[in-house]
C-alpha cells in the first residue's frame, strides 16, 4: 500500500514550506493542496507548482466534505501522496478525520510540520506561551449564543490571569475574512447583554495582522482605541491579556506600541 | 542601522527551516544560531551551513547570557544580521528580551517562523487545538514545590475539562533530556505528598517522541504503562488529555494505539 504525507505550506506565501515538505512535494505521485482552511495572502499555487515542478491539484472544502477524500485516498492507496495544507497541517481538526481513514485502511501517514499561527502570534505579541489559558475562535454569526462561547472562555482565562487568544472567523467561499474590529463589535454586543466587564471599550487587546508576512502589525491598546486602528489586509488575530509579567509589558510597549498605561496589567 | 531577523529552524534537522528562512540567511551579512532552547536531534550545523552556504556562528546559553547578545546586537547595527532558532523562534521566552533590546537601539527586527513542538504534538496527537488549557514545563529539580506547578496546572485544566501539554526539560549544557518516565515519576511523587488523584498509575497520558522527525512516536495509555513503554530517543512531551471529544478518542486510539478504555474519557 501507498502512503500519504500531510505537508504544512505554513504562514503567508509558498516560501513558508520547509525544505523537508518540498522535498517530500517534489518526490510524491500526486500532489494535493487545499487553501480554505486558513488565509494565505500571498500564497500563489503557480508559484508553488514551479517549485515542486509538478501540478498541484487543489482541493475545495466542497470536494473534501462531499467525497471524504477520496480522490487523496485513492491516490495514496496506490502511490506517495502529499496533501499540503496551510499552517501546521493536522492543527486545524479538519483533517484530522482524513487521517485516520487513511490510517484505517492500511495507508501509511506523515506529517511535515509547518509554521502554525498559534506559535506565531505568541511570537510576534511577545507574550509568553506558558501564560496562555485556551484559546477561541470567533465565529460570523448573529447569534448571541454563538459569541458567548469566545465571551465565556476570555472571561475563563482573566479569571485565572491568562490571556486568550482568539482566532478569527473565515469564510473562504465569499472571500470573507473577519477584522479585529468586527470580532471587537461582536465581542461588545455580547458584553452589552451580559454585562460583565469582560470585553469593554476600556478593556485591553492586542490586535495581530499579517503573521509570517514581511510587514505584519502588532498593535495593543484599549479596544476603544484599536475599534478604529487601521490594521490593514486579512488575516487578523486577536489576543486578550491576562495579567502581564515585566517583560511582557516591555514587549507589548515596544513591539505592540502600546501606551504606558498597559503597565496597570502588570500589578 | 541594520536590521535583525530571527529565523525558526523548525524541528528535528536543518530541512525543517522555511524556504523565506533560508533565502534570509543566504543574503545575510552575519549568521548565528543556537540550538540550547530546544534538542533537534538530527541538526547538523556543517550541513547548515553548506545549505547557508557562509558560516554559521554558534551561541552557546552562556555566550548570550553574559554578554546579553552583543555579538548578534552588534552586527545587526552595522548589516543585516540572521539568528537562527529551534521551533519558532519567538515562542521561546528566551529571545524575546534581545528583540526588545534591538528594537530599542533602532535595529529593525522580522521574524521568520517556523514549525513549533507546541503545534507539532497537538497534531501528532490528534487532539484538538482550543481544548488545551495553558501549558507547562516539568523541570529536573529535586524540589517538590517546583514540580507542585504543573501539577497544580494539570489539575487545573482537568477541573475545566481541558488538556494540558507538558514541555519536558532540557539541560544541553549537560546533554540532559527528560524522558516520558522520568516526567511521571516526578509528577507521581507529587502526587504521593498530595494525593489529590492528579497524576496517579491509573491516570490517562499521551506520550510523544521525536515531533518532527521520521519516526515519531505516540502513545496514550495508562500511567502505569506508560512507565514502561519504549519511546526511544528525545525529545519527549507529554499530554494529559481532559474530556474526549469522539473524534480525539478515534483520534487517540488509531494514532496513539490507545487500549480501548481511554473511551472514558469521552462520557
Amino acid at each position: 500500500l501507498g502512503s500519504l504525507v500531510f505537508v504544512g505550506l505554513g504562514l503567508n506565501s509558498e516560501k513558508s514550506i520547509s525544505l523537508l515538505g518540498l522535498e517530500e512535494a517534489r518526490s510524491a505521485d500526486a500532489v494535493f493542496a487545499e487553501s480554505y482552511t486558513s488565509l494565505m495572502p500571498e500564497l500563489s499555487i503557480a508559484k508553488l507548482e514551479k517549485l515542486v515542478g509538478k501540478h498541484v491539484n487543489v482541493v475545495r472544502r466542497r470536494d473534501l466534505e462531499e467525497d471524504s477524500g477520496r480522490k487523496i485516498l485513492a491516490a495514496a492507496s496506490k502511490g506517495r501522496a502529499v496533501f499540503m495544507v496551510p499552517g501546521d497541517p493536522l492543527v486545524a481538526t479538519t483533517h484530522v478525520d482524513l487521517r485516520i481513514r487513511a490510517e484505517r485502511q492500511g495507508i501509511a501517514t506523515q506529517i511535515v510540520h509547518g509554521a502554525s499561527v498559534v506559535s506565531a502570534v505568541i511570537g510576534l505579541s511577545g507574550l509568553q506561551n506558558y501564560k496562555f489559558g485556551r484559546s477561541v475562535t470567533i465565529p460570523f454569526s448573529d447569534s448571541e449564543s454563538a459569541i458567548s462561547t469566545p465571551y465565556n472562555v476570555i472571561a475563563e482565562n482573566k479569571k485565572l490571569d491568562l490571556h486568550t487568544l482568539c482566532f478569527l472567523d473565515i469564510r473562504e467561499e465569499e472571500k470573507l475574512y473577519m477584522t479585529v474590529r468586527e470580532a471587537l463589535n461582536l465581542l461588545l454586543s455580547v458584553e452589552g447583554e451580559k454585562r460583565q466587564q469582560v470585553v469593554t471599550r476600556e478593556t485591553w487587546a492586542v490586535g495581530v495582522a499579517r503573521a509570517g508576512s514581511e510587514n505584519p502589525r502588532v498593535k495593543a491598546d484599549l479596544v476603544s482605541r484599536l475599534q478604529s486602528f487601521d490594521f490593514g489586509g486579512a488575516p487578523h488575530s486577536l489576543v486578550f491579556p491576562g495579567k502581564l509579567h515585566f517583560m511582557e509589558t516591555e514587549a507589548l510597549v515596544t513591539l505592540g506600541k502600546a501606551p504606558e498605561g498597559i503597565k496597570e496589567l502588570a500589578k
